[in-house]
């Protein structure tokens, strides 16, 4: 499968997922989440193949659409972003102040890169 | 009218606004952005008082129900609370570092601040 669309998928899926019917959640979260191939999930929900794959196309295009109205990945990302520069800048000062006067101000440091981390979770 | 539930709505119509019609999206800004009274939308948009009332909890139900279900603001309230903090950790550094040998990392530091502004916009 596209890596790419695998990705995309699961972060729309893990925005908008609770907007999709269970079934829907249960289809899409075996295939994109446990690597379900569209017969094994046949099987396992004893519906036909066809259906599995019409619903998981269904699924893909709500969530997309949700996407393209809310942009709340899009803009989660651009503040990821902002947040692994914050990170960066951290990194950076830490690196420098270790060995000057100032090295009592790493253990601060380091919080402030737990709190980046935590967010980036 | 009630601050809190203003600041709330407000806040959901700017994650999940997209979601209402184009009437109802009109009606809720008018509301709650421009402080318009139920009256002045009804004159203004030529439907009874009755009508904006019941469009305005109709919008309320969708905005509030979108985030029960996907708790995005909620997430994104706590992302903020923690980017609040590591804005506070750098000023505290700041301020120590300042009369510092370390003080050549105050423009660093200011930049980081600058970024945690932005993401809290």
């Amino acid at each position: 499968m596209d890596i790419d669309k695998l990705v995309k998928i699961n972060i729309l899926f893990d925005f908008y997922g609770e907007l999709l019917t269970e079934k829907q959640k249960e289809v899409i979260s075996l295939y994109y989440n446990e690597d379900y191939s569209l017969s094994e999930i046949s099987e396992n929900l004893n519906i036909s193949r066809q259906a599995v794959y019409d619903n998981l196309k269904r699924s893909e295009k709500i969530l997309i659409s949700y996407e393209e109205k809310l942009k709340l990945v899009e803009k989660f990302e651009k503040k990821n972003k902002q947040i692994e520069e914050i990170y960066t800048g951290l990194v950076e000062i830490e690196k420098q102040i270790v060995s000057k006067q100032c090295s009592e101000y790493v253990p601060k440091i380091k919080n402030l890169k737990e709190i980046c981390r935590e967010l980036l979770k």
